[in-house]
């Protein structure tokens, strides 16, 4: 069986918008700040020896597991991109455990809950090529914390960093192919990286930092609150 | 999806302090002996062909797993440092218990119980660069002792040393080019090491010593009086 | 993060006794011959291409694990290693069975299911040292007779001979490299052997054994004679 060298790039860059104005509002098209990725999908950027390209995460809910929740991934991730996977797992369960005990009513107890209460699938496409490394960990965790909290990831935005399980962002390498990926994911203006990748995109020509404006953050928090569109789906 | 060979040297050097006198006193800034990493974070010394390097070890609490506590550990490491994070568990778990144990409050029985009761994830960054080694012990068992007391170790204190099942520290190799990462961290001027190791530090010459502090320890117990912060955090 | 290539020979050999006479009993130094081990720790005797070496093997309780035990093993072991661990864990377990079961106390019956209730941690310093061999039966299944009925092991005591699961003692090879090695523990004055082993001892130049005391033995059952002190520790 071959394994097809699939271009993911075009996967969710047509999608209509998964949530829209509050019910009520009038109709008619969002402003692309408002597009987002279906619930439990984020943007991230991948880089090889062919050159940048983007790279969606996808995930969704298996099985109801109480009290022992788990995660199974698939997409021909090497062994550094599953540990990726476990870290942005125990650091979005934290996340969403803090951000939750601030609130008292039973939604914001089950969202608290979510991570051991479910089985989670989460999944790289395409599934028949091979991938690693550690860039990918605060799009795993941003695609697990929207699936957790329903809310959608706006898809203006793509990021590339790695995680620590304190929720710092580490910087990556390739910035250059990985911002030039981005320019070619049709709706991206927003790419969010580690502060310490700053100096690298400094030094990019023009002609490919125009028209894209970059967030360099420090923890995932700030991921978080920039990757995220605050209002939950209806489902 | 590349690797970066990240440098995690500054993961943690300008962190402000995550515990702060007790509520009430005076404000201000901590004298920098006072200064610690956050609750779960030790700082230990790396060392392969490249020379010595300051190097993390984080932890954290994935979910609550009455009575079959288990650790999942990330972040490239072989087989050796796998079975020290075991030895390192084994030992802060009997730490913990023989601690709490000289009290009687329901707060030092469920801190006795905390390794039987919780999953543990521990990580080393960045990810992707392979680690390997018992010299980590230490650093292991006190980051894990750090997690179950919620005391957060100071960050002005390096450590390496091999650790047994009974507490013992063992001495390390590369003690030199341990000595000058520990050096290259910012805050850091004491250094725990192995009694076996006080012969190499003396032979060390003094700009390389200059303005560090060393404590050469025999069981965990003196690295656990040494690098704690005494004072528990308040979440 | 380089594996040290560590001397464990001094491990434990400066220990003061882990127990002393019962309460009450005038204080001062203990005769050599009733020093002790931590419970838990005995010590066996390797050998390799380079010579022979003392080597400790340690144990301790990692949980409470009612009706299923298990035993976890770290230090580097190879495959014959891990077997020969198996093997003194079903040895261990039926000995203190057949020994408890002549009492009638609850203290007898809790000691009795120790193996079952428990699972118990292994190790063998140091971690980045790989170990292979079968001759290391006894010694392990001395240890882990330590840690389940709390007696600790004589410090005067080596020994090297491999175990089946009957109980019988087979013989090692490297005698004299062994002997030598036990000579080099400070404070090992009776070497535990197989009976198969007394002839090459006897062959042995006199400047070799002297000062030696040699038990040549048949079952698991006459090791666990000679080499456990008597009294349980008081904790």
């Amino acid at each position: 069986i071959g394994q097809p060298e699939q271009r993911t790039t075009r996967l969710y860059s047509h999608e209509q918008p998964a949530t829209g104005p509050s019910r009520g509002s009038p109709g008619g098209t969002l402003p692309s700040a408002n597009r987002t990725f279906p619930v439990g999908v984020a943007l991230g950027l991948a880089w090889s020896a062919m050159g940048g390209e983007p790279v969606y995460v996808e995930s969704a809910t298996r099985r109801k597991q109480s009290g022992q929740g788990s995660i199974v991934c698939t997409g021909s991730l090497g062994e550094v991109m599953r540990e990726s996977v476990q870290i942005a797992h125990t650091v979005a369960k934290r996340y969403i455990r803090q951000y939750s005990s601030s609130k008292q009513d039973s939604a914001s107890e089950e969202a608290a809950n979510f991570f051991e209460d479910h089985e989670i699938h989460l999944h790289v496409p395409a599934g028949g090529t091979p991938k690693d490394g550690s860039s990918g960990g605060i799009t795993l965790a941003t695609a697990l914390l929207s699936l957790a909290t329903q809310c959608p990831v706006l898809s203006q935005v793509a990021m590339s960093g790695e995680l620590t399980i304190t929720g710092k962002v580490l910087p990556i390498r390739g910035v250059k192919e990985k911002v030039m990926a981005a320019r070619s994911a049709v709706g991206v203006d927003q790419i969010i990286l580690s502060r310490h990748n700053q100096g690298q995109v400094t030094e990019l020509p023009s002609y490919i930092t125009q028209g894209l404006t970059f967030h360099f953050v420090d923890t995932f928090e700030e991921v978080a609150a920039l990757a995220l569109y605050k209002q939950k789906t209806d489902r």
